[in-house]
């Protein structure tokens, strides 16, 4: 393999509840086509295909869905699945396709996407990926794109723009000044109001060189147990090795973990349309319709408005909702406003605490 | 049979869409457990049991719904069961028992209650109707019960109280001033104001000589018709001349057509807790909860308040809800505001126009 290869890495592990009642155990968001007639995994594949080829793609994903992952990529190479017998949070994620892509490609760069964003424009998108890419081969070191942040927005973190270094494909490169966590409202007021925070998208780009490096310094726990599993994997497979290894490995994000504290870390504003659907009424800003809501499946409304209307099975009529979010599947229904749709997490716990885990 | 012989006839013939998702062509409301475990047609014949038995229940009911009848009713004689092959409104209905009973019992009385009301005080509507059948027997002509009004109403018709003629088992009989059909609001007000109002229940009693006599007088075709009916039906059955001749029987309901016109009307004042429960919403009169709403099936709520929540099928959770109907069964799903529950029609209407028939 030589220098120029560009791999991706796609992180599809994620569970959750937010979706409920459409996403269940084996289907979390991931594998939902919010959007339009692919899940958002397919979507995230298909969109960075004439960047990054299949064949140099790898998806990690947690073992409970990794059948569905398979059917939803049928181009994917087998080999570049990674499973995850238990999440780990993504420095570990990071981590094992960092490891597997260094032992046969140390001088591989890659980008790394989360499995369950939104991004219309996937030229725009690929466009900021290569000069990503081409700024951790140029610079070394690890590349974030940094968002441009909508509203004061409390759930994500921020990074602030440094110094700017240079351009790559149009884009300019900063150096990362400083990360923040997730801020309360008024930090998050005052980032927006100061114009020179972004949010940190989790999408990166870095060889695989230079992210090894710097998790063998910033989570060297982290690295010793990979280096472990690998070892493992040289005797018993990486299948098994992953079994009896991955789990034990120390589970923090790779922003907090890794990019916050590496000294040579560079961000590129992106001001592309995204989101991360980080729940039912969030739909509404990436396919809203005429009406400022969103169908999908078997719906039909009468003067309904700003309403989140979804079926997975049965016909869904809805009259005169404002507001309201509507999920049907063939054997559970949620209705919730969209200001309390977080709350279906109490759904939820209530459904474990019942028993129901026909529902879950 | 002897001249103290009372019948009941219970008329379940209706169908309508008010009810959809969960009634439907073969299941109208009359046959959904709205109140509780069992169906309102099984509910309304077992309230009368203890007055009348199954052996003298007579159920006049539609084609389309004649298994479900009879699965509901186990125990009552096949013979007792009158199938219209068409609906033709209460006149003919009421017609069609009488004549029936008349042939074999001239001097029995009945009692006429519709299949698809909530009355959650059996007692009480047993004494009424004891005493209804009691003031026909002395009294002949006809007799209806008039509900007390609880609200300036204008689906119901209305009948004026008259002179106080006398009593029956502790409830004063009046002579009937008038009839009054389904009134504009203004109309509605003044009468309840007034109170010498009540609500043409649907429920009466009279001898099968007094029916007949006056369907004779005041519907003659009706009369002609059925007279014809029964006559083919000595030769070829009545099953058979039902089918022949039912459906060109004129259609009028016996209020408007009958008791309207008739001079020997008895009206006795009656005060229990009734309903027709002639939406989703007007559930909540009869069956709410704490907190002013009602919940039917596999349904869990957080913060709901005064909706209507019902499942069939799929568990439904509502969240936040506020004066919200929501029915769910396992093919179709509703979602309308409580004040805009009579748009149910519209749906149903969009539905057949887009060859839905799976859903009606």
């Amino acid at each position: 393999m030589s220098f120029s290869e560009l791999w991706a890495v796609v992180m599809a592990g994620g569970a959750g509840t937010r979706f409920w009642p459409l996403s269940r155990r084996g289907r979390p968001k991931q594998l939902l086509a919010l959007t339009g007639d692919r899940s958002l995994l397919a979507a995230s594949v298909e969109r960075l295909a004439p960047l990054v080829p299949a064949e140099r793609t790898l998806v990690v994903t947690g073992r409970d869905v990794v059948a569905a992952v398979r059917a939803e990529l049928p181009r994917l190479p087998a080999a570049n699945l990674l499973v995850e017998p238990a999440g780990r949070d993504t420095a570990a994620c990071v981590g094992l396709a960092s490891w597997w892509l260094y032992q046969s490609c140390p001088e591989a760069v890659m980008v790394v996407v989360p499995a369950d964003h939104v991004i219309p424009d996937g030229a725009a998108l690929r466009a900021a990926l290569a000069a990503a890419a081409a700024t951790a081969r140029a610079r070394g070191g690890l590349v974030t794109l940094g968002l441009l942040p909508t509203r004061a927005e409390t759930a994500f973190g921020y990074v602030e723009i440094g110094e700017r270094v240079g351009e790559e494909g149009g884009i300019a490169v900063h150096r990362a000044a400083r990360f923040v966590e997730k801020p309360d409202r008024g930090r998050a007021e005052a980032m927006l109001a100061a114009g020179s925070y972004r949010w940190n998208s989790g999408m990166f780009a870095w060889g695989a060189d230079a992210i090894t490096t710097a998790i063998r310094r910033h989570l060297p726990a982290l690295a010793t147990g990979l280096d472990e599993l690998f070892s493992a994997a040289r005797s018993i497979g990486l299948a098994a090795a992953l079994d009896e290894r991955y789990a034990a490995l120390p589970r923090t994000s790779v922003d907090f973990g890794v990019l916050e504290k590496a000294s040579e870390v560079w961000v590129l504003p992106v001001d592309f349309a995204w989101s991360d659907v980080g729940s039912w009424p969030a739909l509404r800003e990436v396919v809203a319709n005429g009406t400022g809501g969103v169908e999908i499946g078997d719906v039909t409304t009468l003067d309904a408005e700003g309403s989140v209307v979804v079926s997975d099975g049965p016909l869904v009529a809805a009259v005169g909702v404002r507001g309201l979010v509507i999920v049907a599947t063939h054997d559970a229904v949620l209705v919730v406003p969209a200001e309390q749709a977080q709350r279906v997490r109490e759904v939820v716990e209530r459904l474990r605490e019942a028993g129901r885990d026909d529902l879950l």
